[in-house]
């Protein structure tokens, strides 16, 4: 019997995080590229645009996603998400705590939590966060400041989690066969789709890897 | 007989917006002495910091500002409102739009709505603002980009307005006075209390003015 975590696992296979450094033009366009190559999951995680701007975006992102089959999140901003119908929120240690945002988004909505230790894994899934996010796998340039835990990192700070994790910095089509056996059911991919100059081809190419090296993660 | 708006009137006849530029306890401070002066709102308003930075100082601030029998609002961040308990939220032109932050919030919940022209505010009372933020009243440092339409401006865009109305924008002990008749029913302060030696004496003397002022404004 497959349960709610195992569902989840399944469409946190290749999730694209996009927005930040981009117009909202150019996210709606690269993401439904990326999309139309095979990713099962789009976050909005962006900074410096205006509510009113992510939430236009948003909603639009929802309606592609949802047209492919796959999930929307937004990133830190509950109110945001909430507002544009996505499925869940990724929250990262410096936003609002899980219990608080479960408190307002009620149950049925998809918590994701940033968490690169074992205690932090453990903190985020009895807060009631429904998957973890966790990296950083390898060196990125979108997030300089993340540092690198690697895949062994990744698979300490999985061993005990019963929640579905996606792995998460630097992953692109060349080092996402060493993710192989770290415990996450999933990549988190940024530049190696937004930068590609066919985002589509790359997907394609991501989630062949990801299927073949996911399969056998999560339970 | 005096309804809700007439309640909310009275409540926001001198209100504080603070945050920006300070610390989480210089913030505090600064709008407990305001407080004790006799402010009857607060909101906080910051860009600048994480969103638990801003749920943890909105937390503290509501106590504080309940405590002194004053409203606690947070600017632009529903989810933060929400989650430390807020009294309501305040939307700008570039936020979310009323009608999203209400369907999120329900009924019972305050949002004020930023509107400098009459069609803005008739656009904010339709979507359901409780009340209206409107200016600049005068030049400020505090925003520099904020363009002034003077006591004037303000008169004319709250000409059809049934909600009340708070002027904001450079406003001081000095030209508070120059407001009388421009059908705000509260002064919304900034850099005039938190850039004073003594935030609670300028706060009495600033609530002195606003009693005498506005006494006679809302319906």
């Amino acid at each position: 019997m497959i349960n709610d975590s195992q569902k989840l696992a399944r469409r946190l296979k290749l999730y694209l995080i996009c927005g930040e450094g981009l117009t909202p033009e150019e996210t709606l366009r690269k993401s439904a590229l990326a999309l139309d190559g095979g990713v099962t999951a789009v976050q909005l995680r962006v900074k410096s645009w205006t509510a009113r701007e992510c939430l236009r975006t948003a909603e639009e992102l929802r309606k592609i996603c949802h047209a492919h089959g796959a999930l929307f999140f937004v990133n830190d901003r509950l109110d945001i998400a909430l507002a544009a119908g996505a499925d869940g929120v990724h929250l990262g240690q410096s936003d609002l705590p899980v219990p608080a945002a479960r408190r307002i988004a009620g149950s049925g909505f998809i918590i994701g939590a940033s968490s690169r230790t074992r205690e932090l894994a453990a903190e985020a899934q009895r807060a009631g966060a429904d998957y973890i996010g966790c990296g950083a796998a390898f060196g990125t340039s979108t997030k300089k400041d993340a540092s690198v835990i690697g895949p062994e990192g990744i698979k300490c700070a999985l061993s005990s989690a019963q929640i579905p994790a996606v792995a998460i910095g630097g992953i692109n089509a060349g080092n996402i066969a060493l993710l192989e056996g770290c415990g996450a059911c999933g990549a988190a991919v940024s530049g190696a789709l937004l930068n590609a100059r066919d985002p589509e081809a790359v997907a394609r190419k991501l989630i062949k890897e990801a299927d073949r090296i996911f399969s056998k993660t999560f339970i």
